[in-house]
């Protein structure tokens, strides 16, 4: 047992006869489960509708306990971001994963062992040195690592555009030598821009139709492309139709954070994660009221800052998740969070006093759960803690 | 032991016979111990000229083997931000601790068990509410908890203004009837803005001046005021008299960041700590190379986004950390970076290949360095990882 969890033992320890929201340490996780399964099924039904699967990401949550939940059975399929994930995962018992970051030459041992143990752990590229080295590694293992072709849908972070045939075709070709090419993948890194739903419909599209065309270019050209995969919370909410499409990707569905809000992709209060934190002080001519959740346990994501509503750190409600109207954490040191109202609301600060506690509603669940090793899960507005999941970080 | 852990014991096993920078998994963390060991030696002879005595906050690294080279002994003098800080320092033998975060009723019962333990745990507060509960259960429990009175010098975050007289004897009152009044402390929060050395002096000496006063009022008061406390990196290196003061706390100085050289308190290569990347592609149109270290490893802190010079996400070295000229981690995903020449720089992007190792200068070593739980340990130019040194995260 590492000291963070001894630490976090000794805090079940304590709290053994009264596991409640009012004698957890603070600053830490709660995870309202009620929040959480709403915003699962509502995905879950409209990926039925249009005859999809859903491929969670379940690097959101880091959670085996979370995992088990969002997949649509216990081995998968998941997408996961870092090998760390993939093996955590397995050991958890998923065996169908898209390790969804691009695949360099010195992390194939930890997937070709992966696979050894009988997951079948998929690898993306967009690169021909990139299949070559997987080539390379399958010929050299006896094993054929599946890979995905990644593509490029709106000039956002990675990939290969849908329209450059001759590079699609020579990783195709590379990567048939040795290994399997497996499909073809794509992430609409613009869906995060926001510009409501119709703008949400046309990233959706375009997201689509990049991977189809390459996908069917692929096929034209004799390789095999079985899996056609898409993915972002936004488009997957917004998606009218996916012809072609086998699978959608998609992670902070699952907890929605503030960032999604101000996309318009949830309502507030579906947010299903929150950093609980005591008041440790007042300064009440400035109309703050400090706490001990600072940046560390509600991590730097700021991005709410360029939406049209800014939350500064997280947007604050009671113990029991209920907002307090436009009370914000304003600034936030390591370990001290500082709360007000929002600039121009005229809200008044509740009346906290040393000692109590608040929630606040994540910019970024993502990038706010990483600063924890644990949820603590509650439903609903119970006090009552009814569990302990851990979760994990690293590479 | 924990999957964290095993993966990272997995790791050293890998690269047991060749623990080079080529061979550690990325990203990952590495940690320069001839530029920490500058920066050290660089704050200990100012504050030896000054006549004071440091108690750095070991917040910033939160690891055994960096407290026991930044202290002056391995007992302390220390500072911490969180109980889980101060539990770990414990075990690891220091046993002079100031808590500078301040207290909530809640927390007094771990920082009894640390008092139990032979530790000088030392809290911090700014209002009667807190002074209360200290003498409360330093009363109940048979044993006097040391308390300092948080002074606000130049009203960034919480503390009580020197000028609040009624105040400061009331909470010295209070504290008297049960507990210890250790002294007090302050922090120049504004000392962050920058403006050059002159402006530093002045921030440090309105920090002094602040807590000089509050400490001559509780002396002429009859009460006692042994501990007289200031600190933050920029003031402590720019004081120019301290007298009145007896010891200085500062924290990311043992490693500094681009912010602080942005600051103008360091050099760029004085930056001891970077994270390593891989490159995992490019996009040669757009001008970027992607690599798999991403604002998971780097940290959202965007701190230098409102500095006269923008860092990104990071600054660009090569694997021996030698600076590539205005190359930035341009945008960051989970784990993705995008690096690009800064904007309008004209600068050329590095020829690197898929697997080409980078190291990236951090904004905020706290933020940064809290991402991952080991350092990987080189001197200079050294390719060789000397050691592991484990840290820990969490409350």
């Amino acid at each position: 047992m590492t000291s963070t969890q001894q630490v976090a033992a000794e805090t079940f320890g304590r709290t053994e006869t009264a596991m409640t929201l009012e004698t957890l340490e603070t600053p830490c996780l709660v995870l309202d489960t009620e929040r959480m399964e709403r915003n699962i099924a509502r995905l879950r039904t409209r990926l039925d509708g249009l005859g999809v699967s859903l491929r969670p990401h379940l690097k959101t949550s880091k959670s085996a306990e979370v995992a088990r939940r969002v997949m649509t059975t216990p081995e998968g399929p998941a997408t996961v971001s870092t090998l760390k994930e993939a093996e955590q995962f397995a050991s958890a018992g998923v065996r169908d994963m898209i390790y969804a970051v691009g695949i360099t030459p010195s992390k194939l041992a930890r997937v070709l062992e992966l696979r050894a143990r009988g997951v079948d752990l998929v690898v993306i590229l967009d690169n021909v040195d990139q299949a070559r080295a997987v080539a390379e590694a399958s010929i050299t293992s006896g094993m054929r690592i599946p890979a995905m072709i990644e593509i490029d849908c709106d000039g956002h972070r990675s990939g290969v555009a849908p329209a450059n045939q001759a590079l699609l075709l020579e990783i195709g070709q590379t990567l048939a030598a040795g290994a399997e090419l497996r499909g073809v993948l794509t992430h609409a890194g613009d869906s995060y821009k926001g510009g409501g739903p119709q703008a949400q419909e046309r990233f959706a599209e375009a997201e689509r139709a990049a991977v189809v065309e390459a996908a069917q270019f692929l096929h034209a050209s004799g390789l095999p492309c079985p899996v056609v995969s898409v993915g972002s919370t936004p488009t997957a909410h917004h998606a009218l139709d996916l012809s072609g499409v086998t699978e959608v990707r998609a992670g902070v569905f699952v907890f929605f954070d503030l960032f999604m809000a101000g996309v318009g992709i949830c309502q507030i209060d579906d947010i299903a994660m929150s950093v609980m934190a005591t008041v440790i002080g007042h300064q009440r001519e400035k109309g703050w009221i400090i706490t001990d959740g600072g940046w560390m346990s509600l991590s730097r994501d700021r991005g709410t800052s360029k939406q049209a509503v800014d939350q500064g750190y997280g947007l604050v409600c009671d113990i029991e998740g209920k907002l307090y109207s436009d009370i914000i954490v304003a600034d936030a040191n390591q370990e001290h969070g500082i709360l007000a109202a929002r600039p121009g609301s005229g809200a008044q600060l509740p009346d906290l006093a040393v000692g109590d506690r608040v929630r606040i509603l994540p910019n970024h669940a993502c990038a706010t759960g990483a600063q924890h090793d644990a949820y603590h899960v509650v439903r609903g507005t119970s006090h009552t803690v009814e569990a302990r999941w851990s979760r994990f970080g690293g590479w």
